[in-house]
């Protein structure tokens, strides 16, 4: 993903324009639909777009779903049979969009993002969703299709999803999106323990990147995500007429998630900046460190080198003034006294001072 | 406790499903229950769900208290005679909730976070209330029980809690649990004098370690503390019709504790991060001191072991011209003259500038 | 531009005097107008203030664009006959104006800043639009005319603008300035990426001064943009008459636009701030491994040069005591050996330490 | 004052308990009393709680004092007298109390900070006030007694005190504790320009003791009295029947200069902040310098030592290969000269580069 | 002006008192009057409070202008005259007042920071208004007088000054202390790029305590202006009956423009703290740089030192095993080949590392 994270049209496009963007992944994109009420239940997978409309002409539910990169032939389809605004639709291709509710005469959409931790990389799909009064339309951005368990819940009839409208089915899809965030935040919390003590215990240059990285992350995951609570805020504050009261309850637990992971999320954040200071002081720290014991040692062999040194000038003897002690019988030993005294004396000092 | 600090259910899971979640921590279950009102005291201990039941019939009031992890099937089986809302059991299970109150028909659920100060640790543990208008049902998720004050007062009749009803009891545990937060953050406020002693006396490595677990300590403190200040004014304002007046002054004094608890708070974080600023100041100080020292030291025994280098050349002194100091009388002398001015003049210099 | 980016008027000048400010850059100024309806369209470029008058007249949409920088005459001229507002006026002088949108009675003003990324810097110019029942004046206060997608629609009759108001004429305006904010955070990502990939790889001093660069143009990019999105919103809420409800609707999805906008602006200072910061810590890393490693050499061959200047020394060898290790057989080899002995046990030492 | 500067009942207690708090610094307690209206005057110092009786049930108006730590017995007494509310009295006894104003059936209770700047150092006592229609209760927490120049305005008649109502005595005690804080930001002007002083002139280990003290200070000011401007705006907003409108006019005044210190307050915060910053730059940069100009030193006399150490060496002079230097007859002058011209060469150097 | 910037009457003064205060800077007071209608103009300069008063009986509109710090006596007579509020006059006298607007009974009453940018640094004195149905009393706290522009507006009237009334006054006295705010802004602008310049050049300790005190600067004038924005937007909102609906929509470009300065001060904010990562940034990067280059000199010559200390040693020749480099033919040749190996070595490396 690129960091503007976001298609859009060329500046002075026509609104609702569908342009086709060459992302260079365009992977075949699969339909899929189920047909489903309290008794009925029919389940169709990779069908063309004209195969779903008898099912949509039934009173019974519909739910499409399209996996994949949209195409703007097959949106324009679609949105011909379901009178879907065009400015949804740009929405839908223009993938990296802000999640947000928006009406449209008779028909809610939502677009929504699903977030995705793999290989301790985060990764970000858009998922918009259209409803009306007897369907639904899905469309997912990535390869892999998240909504498995939904469709498990219908077919095996787990809860009372089979028998409840589009709003019900609108919350599942919303919930599982949104509950999506934990598992990513889990894998954020271990990738950040495991910071932790790698910091505390041998910080190198690789960390910094690794910290960078996952402040990145949750930044970016942050401006995904935090529309979202918004989002669904306006789903139970609006009123829309789709929207029966006892969805709203769960609804309400819904946003109550969001705003947990909120929460977490800046929590996280909170933590990220803090392991970033610690990072940087113990790094500084620790080649202070190094550098300290460094000079130690060169500071114990500077002094007596010195004196060394004086004993190796050549001034002539025959001067009884000069160098006498390297007459003496014991000058050696002497010389060895001082110099072993100087080196001990830094020693004791260094060591007084704890330098060491 | 995880990072996450939360238990949830799979994504994709139905809304108000109770699952177990293996935490390794499953202590046996303690259910107590004590029933009262203004001339009537009965307590009973290490009871099941099912002895619960005659007691709830009755027009007295009774308090379930469900003590230690909650069970799935406990928790349904209470639910079921209680007639507590799903989601609200889903919230009970899945601890690490962020604290909230919410009104099921009749029914206000009050979910909040019980601090803990053990062994320089801050440990977060989950009360959660169903309130009634004959019952109230408490569940807290830790091992030890921090209810004991309130039960001892209704069974020693101290205070007027006895004649009163469920908001009055309800009152007093949201008011232990929010006090609750008096002694840990006492505790925080030792624990940040010591830090300050030892940052200006001796800071080491270990300092940092410590500062940056208060700063996390305080981080998760706040986010699950800080929604506890909303919880206690949503019932404040709300008013649902369990809440009576002279309760409402009550839970005013206790938003008030709980407003006070978060301004502590803050200035605790700012202290913190003022701590590590200092931290980082100080020790950067004390290391750059350190070599500041050595290199001194060093400075000194260089220009000296030049000169020493230089008489002891062996320059073919059949020329007059070379090194003509070495036949002096008192050229030994000399070069000592020499080497020690330079070390005085360099000593002198130094402490002129201050550099010692 | 200069810092403060906004030309004003001396203070104490009366409101709406229209003073020419040498801003060194008057190019020659051109207007254009396109006179149009469904049915109908003529368009003249480089026309004069008084060619214009007669197009004022008629029923049929009148577009009138002024290129360049306004000169006060002109702009006299051309107020006094659509009875613009003076203070407007001066804001059209005055560029570098915060963007808003004011209504003066029957008239509504808008002020826009259109970015521009041009050889890796941000340019904002500004643009000023009247809009009346049936006019429309544009200004523009740079060379380069921006609005030509525009012009083409209503010349190809692409899309529904044609048979539309003045209103819609001003969503394509708008909807064009804002999404022109696209491309140019583009720019900055792509900006930001190349910059990330230098600072991991070879961060240097001129990386330091790119990404202060960077952060001052997010910043003055960030107060000429932030205000768009109020103007917009100002112009979803206040209702004003000339706005009709199906352009609201496309005003929504601009407004939509400029949120993601400033949402991604918001991301790219935190992320400018984050690489601050790791520059900071990777060149200060950088340096201290120089100082390092440059210390390790210097450390490894002091002392055995302090075992060189022992056997330097001239004491009298009459004296058995004195230095009796130059008399030894294999006293130089016996030297060498405690020399390596010395440089590799420093060597292993530092090995072990992981100084290397 | 211990850091969390709050004295609480143990979570548990009965909501209204008064207990004794061992806080060592138990003075002795004085009440003091002053009955007054337009026409009368009287004043009684230290007089017991039974004493002040009589003048309860007089039409005048009684201001009674209570000077020093309350005691718990004193505190009931009045509290039965005054039927004061036992949450308010709580409040009394547990000082360090957020500034608040509420409201108890016919009577305000109103708990404010007043600041004290002694010796450097900041300090901060409680006064709490019951207003009633003909009496105020004024409690404050310390030894010296803040409320004499009101006590003297009563006493010569200054002003239009005596003539108005218990509303204009609050104003008059509420306008003292608000000023107050004036005198004690003066003091902290006063202690950031020494500061800024001695840290341009001289920073050292000290300095950065004393910003981090002011910081810590600074901040535990804003805690207390941020909340006084907000209790100010209830008095003003919430329309209580005792506060007639003429004080309201004056509660304005007051209200503004509580604005006025707050954003001192503000301002002082980011100067302190402002002075770490420079005291960590300007204390890094005179260490360096310390180490550059140490660094020159020996950087100077390393080459030329090298080669002394050249012309120190023994090669066999039978070989006319081996140091042909030692015997040419300048040979010492030219040693001298290779060695000044290196010294000189890097003197040279390093100026150029302005490292002196 | 000292760092507090204002002055204040004791705690506990009767609210309203007039108290002298003592600031060393005394000048003469000036009052000068201006009597206007559309029709008539006369203007009188240094003239007493008395002589005022029949100027004020008259139905034309007054300009009472007081120039200067104003004492208690003449505030004392001005305010028995116009009935000016003791509140509103305490006010005046105790300048460093918070911008603000209040009504008194059919009075308006103004206050206004005026920023002058004086000698490279910022200057702000206090302009108070009183604003009546047919006077205005304007107060200006410092030597020069701001208002001439406007004088000569009336004089010569431009504008329509003359025919409107005393909120037609009161604009084109806020709209000139507002608009003040431009070229005090430029002026910081442009020492903000002085100083980017200095920074990348060559920055010196000088340059940091220049950025401290633009900080700083910019601290204190943000504090006087803010406030600013809020009155204007009150004198819009409050509806005040002096303040017709024409002077209304210029209050509003007035708004604009003290909106716009706050945004360019915040701006400028960012770029000062901006500004101090860089200086410590580029300041640490140069000494470090120095440190480098000394330490690789010093290094270079560590090594050969080494050698050329070896073959100074004085072992006994007689062994054949001792020193027989010294007996070479070519053993100086040998010794200095295996010197300057050592240091194009270590040359090479640093090069190829790119430590030069």
């Amino acid at each position: 993903m690129s960091l503007l994270g976001k298609s859009y049209n060329p500046p002075g496009t026509p609104p609702g324009s569908l342009l086709a963007h060459d992302r260079g992944r365009l992977e075949a994109l699969r339909i899929s639909l189920i047909e489903y009420n309290d008794s009925y239940f029919e389940e169709r997978k990779a069908i063309s777009v004209d195969e779903c409309r008898p099912y949509l002409a039934t009173p019974t539910l519909t739910w499409i779903h399209v996996q994949g990169t949209a195409e703007p032939e097959v949106l324009h389809n679609l949105g011909e049979q379901l009178k879907l605004h065009r400015l949804a639709l740009e929405d839908v291709l223009n993938t990296g969009q802000r999640p947000k509710a928006e009406s449209y005469e008779g028909q809610l959409f939502v677009v929504l993002s699903l977030p995705n931790f793999k290989n301790g990389r985060i990764d970000i799909s858009q998922v918009s969703l259209f409803i009306g009064a007897d369907y639904l339309v899905s469309f997912h951005s990535a390869t892999d299709d998240p909504f498995e368990p939904v469709r498990k819940r219908l077919r095996e009839q787990t809860g009372r999803l089979r028998g409840l409208g589009t709003d019900a089915l609108l919350h599942a899809l919303v919930d599982l999106v949104i509950d999506q965030g934990f598992p990513v935040l889990e894998g954020f919390g271990e990738r950040i323990e495991e910071l932790e003590e790698e910091l505390l215990q041998h910080p190198d240059k690789h960390t910094l990147a690794v910290i960078h990285q996952l402040k990145r992350d949750l930044l970016v995951l942050r401006r995904m995500l935090w529309p979202q609570r918004e989002v669904i805020n306006s789903l139970l504050r609006d009123g829309h007429h789709l929207i029966h009261e006892t969805t709203r309850l769960y609804l309400r637990d819904c946003y109550d998630h969001a705003i947990q992971i909120m929460d977490l999320m800046e929590s996280y954040r909170d933590m990220a900046a803090g392991m970033l200071d610690v990072y940087l002081s113990s790094s500084s720290n620790r080649l202070n460190e190094v550098m300290r014991v460094l000079t130690v040692i060169a500071t114990l062999f500077i002094p007596p080198t010195f004196i060394a040194g004086i004993y190796g000038m050549n001034f002539d003897r025959s001067s009884p003034w000069n160098m006498p002690e390297l007459g003496w019988r014991y000058g050696y030993a002497f010389s060895w006294v001082i110099m072993l005294a100087m080196i001990i004396g830094l020693l004791v000092f260094f060591k007084h001072k704890r330098w060491f």
